[in-house]
């Protein structure tokens, strides 16, 4: 029997009526004859308003204590969602991420999935039961409940999805689909049918966050085809694929476009670094400082300093990440004898996506051009085969977005 | 070194404040040299939120999926407590139910505790944490969660104190003691510095509901000393332990009593069965159906019908088992050859507790004389060797206590 994997976001759950809705649409698909496996996140607010009560508690949550408070949101609404499936005549059955044989690395609150023991989610299967599980956690080797960072149950379900050789992975959610940019900013985006998990991945690390990125690099190891759409109309929505796959779906017309989407992330902030001497391994002692404490460094921009053998270094963080990012950074600069280190959070990130972008040069100096004609500036620029980004003022950002969206033509994507 | 169990109910853990304040008592205890294990229940009302929640989903809930819903409370609240050690700089870590190895029957909703398997709690203790157990709950020998019913957090409690070797086992609730009667009902109720485990059982049983039966039951098992306290006020509360012990400790004063206390419980309802022919095994087909499906029978009273070889039988349950309670008696009538089947949930039982009521014969006529004389009829008797119970009408429950209360002197005890 074929397997459908299907995950519902919080928003999709998060009241008993949705729960009761969501089970009814499981119902009729385990009903055409498939066994289903269902991941879910918390109902809607859960997980912060836990955070919110940690908040009270304690300003400095150990991390272990921190994963087996939130982990709870999403066992409430697995709990949930098989009693109502069990209320509709479905024979059900939710398990935790370690009785689903989630196994994750030692690290608290932004683990890995290491492996997926099947054993008990195929005997619930075999059983005739639907299995909901819970998104967004596994045990480590001790037992210890392990969260695999937020917005982590999309990488539950593609990784549940792969080690059952599903055919898709369903990820419902509150929108309808990939959009050539944010809607909320430009209400022309247009829908796209089919996206490469390169883009995706660009699309969803730069701020189109309706999919974790995570969960795209796991399915595009695994070539598991995403079918990211609304768990409130009943439409298709963006299939996300590689792009062979895409050609053999006959998406081939959308590859005439060199960009396509447009992505905005308000969530980062800059930190430059100010005549580092220039010896090899500086790089890396930063750089590798700053993953140590598993902060996630984006954009980073070395040119030579005029003046002798001194380079200035600029990189992006997380917003939140900043203050214990500068921290570090001024430690090692101090070691490295650099002259200062400075930081702005009041900054955004405007990238352009496309794979098409590779066989056509122009679009770089397009967009500069595009961005300069309305007196917006450039702070720092990074371009790969398929983006280009720059890093702007942040109250620009969503006029960046319109105006690119529609310098690039997106406005009239079929 | 010594262990030390405390356990906190639900109202002492009910907000961040609370749970702060429980942290600085804990750390208290663990600074002057104990190794502490803390058992908490769900924060206030989440448990019964977490029903509700349900109640919006299904009518008719699976119990497997009921006990994966409701062990979340616990879980927040331990990780809770642990944070907030913590943060006052007492090292601590929390542990589920199964993660502590409480290992229980595979019985939802109500299961036993079969084997506390301590290896995870020895270990951390050695570590030098507090161990936070989440109460209420363990897992089965599959690995699912398992709660053990209602109030079942102050069994997780003993039984773990009793496989610690602890001294005593401390229960931190909302109320400072064991009093003579239900404070709110008399205002002159006395609180008891000692209790019997055998007098305990009889008044936990019986509607005094400061501490779960189960828990005085295992309690008297082990021997364990249970030390119920206010988690608000820093005074002694009251020890329930054996009459030995109680001796030796320099209660004798007390035993000058017949009666200890008394008991008023508003959650049962009767039921009535007429005219069931008289023959071997009738009650052990009855009662054993109503056992086979969980429901606690509490009075029974048979007298031989006047009018041939017939017997009326009476009995008491909880009433929330009433509707189902009804229709297995109905069922099992029918089978039997019985006349018919009444039922009643306005009524209330009303009860003298005391061990010294074995070598003290006229209490329970004192106790008919006092009632009659208000004009209260009694529907049912029950005696055992410490405690007279009688069934009543409902709204003449709390003017029974507060009569009983002064007929007995229980205004005036030390």
């Amino acid at each position: 029997m074929e397997v459908i994997v299907h995950k519902y976001g919080g928003t999709s759950v998060g009241t008993p009526d949705k729960i009761r809705n969501v089970a009814r649409r499981v119902k009729e698909v385990k009903d055409n004859g498939y066994e289903v496996v269902v991941i879910v996140s918390a109902m809607g607010h859960t997980t912060d308003e836990l955070i919110d009560l940690m908040n009270k508690v304690t300003d400095n949550p150990d991390p272990r204590e921190y994963d087996m408070l939130v982990s709870t949101g999403e066992q409430v609404s697995a709990a949930l969602l098989a009693m109502a499936l069990q209320a509709q005549g479905c024979p059900a059955v939710s398990l935790t991420g370690g009785q689903a044989g989630v196994v994750t690395e030692d690290i608290y609150k932004k683990a890995r999935i290491k492996d997926i023991k099947l054993d008990r989610i195929k005997k619930e299967l075999k059983a005739g039961k639907v299995v909901v599980v819970t998104g967004f956690q596994g045990v480590d080797s001790q037992g210890d409940i392990i969260t695999i960072g937020r917005g982590g149950s999309d990488t539950s379900a593609v990784a549940i999805a792969a080690a059952l050789h599903a055919q898709v992975c369903d990820i419902y959610t509150d929108v309808d689909g990939v959009y050539t940019t944010d809607p909320r900013i430009c209400p022309d985006a247009k829908k796209l049918k089919y996206v490469s998990y390169e883009e995706m991945l660009e699309l969803a690390s730069l701020g189109a966050q309706v999919l974790h990125p995570r969960s795209v690099e796991c399915a595009s190891i695994y070539n598991m085809v995403i079918h990211l759409r609304s768990s409130q109309k009943e439409i298709e929505g963006t299939y996300i694929m590689s792009p062979e796959r895409i050609i053999e779906e006959g998406g081939k017309m959308e590859k005439k476009e060199a960009v396509r989407g447009i992505a905005l992330d308000e969530n980062i902030a800059k930190i430059g670094i100010f005549k580092v001497p220039d010896k090899p391994g500086t790089a890396a002692r930063l750089f590798g400082a700053l993953a140590a404490d598993k902060i996630n460094v984006d954009m980073i921009v070395q040119s030579i300093h005029t003046a002798g053998s001194q380079a200035d270094m600029a990189f992006t963080v997380d917003k939140p990440d900043l203050k214990k990012a500068v921290a570090i950074t001024e430690k090692i600069a101090k070691e490295l004898g650099a002259e200062g280190v400075v930081s702005d959070s009041d900054v955004s990130k405007v990238s352009l996506v496309g794979i098409g972008m590779v066989s056509q040069p122009g679009t770089a100096s397009k967009m500069f051009a595009a961005l300069s004609g309305e007196k917006i500036n450039i702070q720092m620029i990074s371009t790969s085969e398929i983006k280009v980004s720059c890093i702007i003022k942040a109250e620009q950002g969503k006029q960046a977005v319109q105006l690119l969206h529609k310098a690039f033509g997106l406005d009239k994507v079929a």
